[in-house]
């Protein structure tokens, strides 16, 4: 059995002024608070906006629903914060090159940074990764390689065992992940913090699979609690595909992870068969909550927020959905409400959906005629 | 015949300490030198990352290029500079809908700020626009209809001269654009000079169609000089792609604008049959010069920064071609020299591109095969 390792820093000796910066992109700006970063590696990630959504709060029946948008990184989603921080761990422990399995954001930002140290990526991905994901870990370079869900571990581990093959992932049955990943997503709760004006959200609702973006929210704002810049760490939502939720399972069964068999979810980047300690740990730390999202649930979050200019994968609406069932629930949220939406609509992009309408010529009542009768609108033939 | 309307502000009662705050996003930031932004409608767009690319500065032979990610925008291009200002002119006017002809990022970037206002909008778009740019056009809920190129611009002027249909771009012969759409992309220079630390770059290159995007950031560059920040604009370069490049002819023939037949382009963004008054102004206002690009050099170009972390649509890698192409014919550069990057690769996915390589099992030396003969990676069965 493997177990995660944790990251302790001297915050006897931290300057807080460090929080009175201005929001902004670059994570070397957190140093004093994260591991040696790699100079010059840094994409301008994190410093992602925090948007109000009046047309989503409706939707979802919340009067103070805000959502941090981390499709504003450098390769589209939040996992870039990560990967500055892994990638430099690479280079400091002299690999030749980096492996991961991702199916999509993961690979492709791994191979984003690892390119720009200088290193090749392998990616191992299931036969399910879609289109906009395989051409973009391609894009950036990485060696990448389809296969069976099950057959990515054991090559993964294989591949890494050999001199100079550095794993940025996991090849444990009970995820771990490398430590120094929520490190870099832990800047979110500093951001948040700076947003607000200085204070906590009531509460984070965060898309999981293995949990390590909540695990490192939580652990952003735990430290913000041991700095004494706020009162209390703010109660962490997972919000994870009802297909296969082994967090929700784990939680509510007391255990410290759970594996199930791997359920089919249209969110696919957190698609995940089992879970890990850190994420049940921050659950339970911050009087959190474990919760199920059904696919179409996701569905008509994305729609709400697309309606209020925000386009995101479907992975990243399950926090919004997990949110309204909250609210129906019965839950009442004290202050504002933050969830945090994970990467780009355009990450879905695939073959195979329908088309947008053709017209022949440039007569009028063809045109109007479409506008009508698909779309509902009111012009006149 | 129509003309451009230039709008004009009273710089003398402006508090040039505005040029102080931090880089950040939010147009609304900038609304002293901006026309009536609506209330609340901003996503936080601009306030983009300069990045440093050493790895393209060495493809390119230049020692201090820095690329201007506009993929960091809300739709995740530079349009949403231009549409948070044309959408709130919409509604000032008593809009009931928006209409553009648009082949991908205007209209997405336009659809998700109308959403936002709670206006519906109709975008025209010819036949050959790709895959990702019809999803997410739909996604922000635009009604989209594909047609003949020729045939956008009669429909769409028959369409806005129906009562309540607002024309966010053009129908005139000579492309002339909303007046409010340059006011958005000339935050890009006020941005430029800050993270320069309170300078202009020594030039600026830009991938053109109608060329709004550089004559606004001239036009920024200039109301800079004019309030005594720089001493003088940077040299403005356009890329266009060298199958169809109108701009360069009128540069070379010294005519305010040119029109050719249309010419295919893998630069679906920028792919253009007529120029514009305003591009060619900035252009000779600002020393410039116009500059024709291969596909085959933007492809090259795209690729040399992919290994530098970003990964742009092909469309924003004209400008790093040409800077290329410039250095490589004898042109020096005094200072730094910045790339305008328009818009993600993500833009570009599509369906008929290779698909990754696909192993069937967990056997290693199926998997090493790979890596060592598709990837020319150094591991062995």
């Amino acid at each position: 059995v493997q177990y995660p390792l944790e990251v302790r820093y001297d915050y006897r000796a931290l300057d807080v002024g460090l929080f009175a910066q201005p929001v902004a992109g670059g994570l070397d700006r957190w140093q004093p608070l994260l591991p040696p970063l790699l100079p010059g590696l840094s994409l301008g990630e994190g410093g992602t906006p925090l948007v109000r959504c009046p047309q989503l709060c409706a939707w979802a029946g919340l009067d103070n629903l805000m959502v941090k948008d981390e499709s504003r990184n450098p390769t589209w989603s939040h996992k870039d914060r990560l990967n500055v921080c892994t990638v430099s761990a690479a280079v400091a422990a002299g690999a030749l090159g980096v492996a991961i399995s991702s199916s999509g954001n993961h690979g492709a930002s791994a191979a984003a940074y690892a390119s720009r140290a200088g290193l090749p990526t392998v990616v191992l991905c299931d036969e399910g990764t879609g289109l906009a994901a395989q051409q973009m870990m391609q894009a950036y370079g990485a060696a990448v390689v389809a296969m069976p869900r099950e057959a990515r571990w054991p090559l993964l581990e294989q591949l890494t065992s050999l001199p100079g093959w550095y794993l940025l992932g996991n090849t444990a049955a009970t995820h771990t992940g490398h430590p120094f990943g929520p490190e870099g997503y832990k800047t979110i709760a500093y951001e948040l913090f700076q947003q607000l004006g200085g204070r906590a959200p009531a509460a984070v609702a965060v898309p999981v699979s293995y949990a390590e973006l909540l695990f490192g929210i939580w652990k952003g704002f735990e430290e913000l609690r041991l700095l004494g810049a706020i009162e209390a760490v703010p109660m962490l939502v997972s919000a994870e595909p009802a297909a296969c939720a082994p967090h929700a399972q784990a939680w509510e069964e007391g255990t410290p992870t759970a594996s199930l068999p791997y359920g089919r979810t249209i969110a696919r980047a957190i698609g995940s068969a089992t879970s890990g300690y850190r994420g049940q740990h921050a659950l339970r730390a911050s009087g959190g909550i474990a919760w199920r999202v059904r696919d179409e649930d996701m569905l008509a979050a994305q729609e709400a927020m697309s309606a209020d200019g925000l386009w995101a994968e479907v992975s990243s609406c399950a926090s919004l959905a997990v949110l309204r069932d909250m609210g129906r629930s019965g839950f009442a949220f004290h202050g504002p409400v933050v969830a945090i939406s994970t990467s780009s609509g355009l990450k879905d992009i695939d073959a195979g959906k329908p088309a947008v309408p053709r017209i022949h010529s440039r007569d009028w009542s063809e045109f109007a005629t479409v506008l009508r009768e698909r779309y509902e609108l009111p012009v006149h033939s």
